[in-house]
């Protein structure tokens, strides 16, 4: 991989981004921001860069090339747009079709296009790790508590379980807890999948009290590791504290969590561990 | 089979029960209810009958022996549950470890478990469709929406991925639009997983103006089709409609649609197709 001299960072909501750019100062590598309009504001960063609607491929391209970036970093929330209502310049027109294709398999298939479009254009693309790595969760717990004797049954049902929903793209994370899968994700996400364990009936899943059942998110064994890592945060704490969870379990090196010390802070607090298992 | 002389109907809630019992006076067999408390009240039938708590085991079985009632059926819903507060009597406390241990495993293992225990005992269980057929659906589309070319390809996939989940025992369901896995049923079931479809942004799902994507309900591969097979109802193509859904697929001959005419009248008022299939 060629050394990054300048990068485009296509930001979305959340910290990410931020994170991404701190990094980027720390190696002293110059940064151009592209806002993605709806997600994430120029007016949140203090470096150089403009807004971009979803639909602006070519007018990207252009400002890349012209600001002198060589590579790219894809980090932060983008929702999927609604492709009827998006403003396309031509070149993102052309490329519509192939997009929709590709969005119609499912996520991987949709951010793998995006990447190899990118690419083709001679642009390296590097992961948000690549910059930062102070999101990533590292092997072994995050915080006070750790997982149980008694909790190893659920930790490996909810990994496979996982594992088999990525495999078929269909989403990373699922609860499980005493041997039953309460909950898969699709495309609701995270947090309105643990809402609903919140709301299942009591008998089922663990509560304040007495803390029972696992969330695995985890990486589709087919997906680019470079865009769209599994991330937990505070809220994923919160919520997950809500839904009576013992624990939330994700592969070392291979998720974000955002705000790390406010989540090892919240995750004492409400006794739940955070494991980063080494994949096996 | 031997024929059956007279048959303890074990009753949940919903319509079911009571389909078995028309089913079963046309064919002149006499009738025992076992209304499940909490689910089921004995004032809500006119055949005799008593009321029973879910871990009367022993009692079920000393009532239906000397009712001589030779055949069981289970009908009706029944929810998992609390195993901590459920008050037994002995027999049933006997078999409680192994009932939390196949109740671990999923609901299918369960569900099996309760079915041989009755066995052993010398009684054979029905099926609520050996009774009466009514509720179960035919092969081809009830209703005047049949499926069109372009449905074809979320039908195939909304099959084969409710085949994965009822082959893990996660669950019967799913929904799939454009190609895109939308929700996948775990213990949450059927009605709030379309809920939450409804709640999905609207540019990756249909509406009421153009009516996109699929439920598939589906037998697991290993489950037992005498009990919990899946059901559709009039809240079923509601929130269907809701969730902008085109349609509904379930299997010919292994699908309850409970009130039929009143399903086939909603599904032509919200333009929804419910078809049965051969399975091939």
């Amino acid at each position: 991989m060629s050394l990054p001299q300048k990068i485009a960072l296509i930001a979305g909501g959340g910290t990410l981004p931020h994170e991404v750019i701190s990094g980027a100062l720390q190696r002293n590598l110059s940064v151009y921001v592209a806002a993605m309009t709806g997600f994430a504001k120029m007016s949140d960063f203090d470096s150089p860069g403009g807004e971009f609607g979803l639909g602006e491929f070519k007018r990207m391209l252009k400002v890349f090339k012209a600001e002198k970036c060589t590579h790219i970093v894809m980090a932060g929330i983008i929702e999927r747009p609604d492709f009827k209502s998006l403003k396309l310049d031509l070149r993102s027109l052309s490329l519509l079709p192939k997009v929709l294709k590709a969005a119609a398999k499912g996520d991987d298939a949709l951010l793998s296009m995006i990447v190899s479009e990118f690419e083709k254009e001679g642009f390296y693309i590097l992961a948000p790790q690549d910059i930062c790595q102070t999101p990533l969760i590292q092997a072994g717990v995050l915080g006070a508590y750790s997982p149980t004797k008694k909790h190893q049954a659920d930790i490996i049902k909810a990994r496979e379980t996982a594992l088999l929903m990525g495999a078929h793209d269909i989403g990373q994370g699922c609860v499980v807890c005493n041997g039953l899968v309460l909950a898969v994700e699709a495309q609701e996400g995270t947090d309105k999948m643990l809402e609903r364990v919140a709301c299942l009936p009591e008998n089922i899943r663990g509560n304040a009290e007495t803390r029972l059942g696992v969330l695995s998110k985890r990486l589709k064994p087919e997906q680019e590791d470079r865009v769209d890592l599994p991330t937990i945060g505070p809220r994923t704490i919160e919520l997950a504290a809500k839904a009576g969870l013992a624990g939330i379990v994700v592969e070392a090196g291979k998720a974000f969590v955002l705000d790390k010390e406010h989540v090892r802070t919240l995750a004492d607090k409400h006794k739940i561990f955070v494991l980063g298992y080494e994949k096996n």
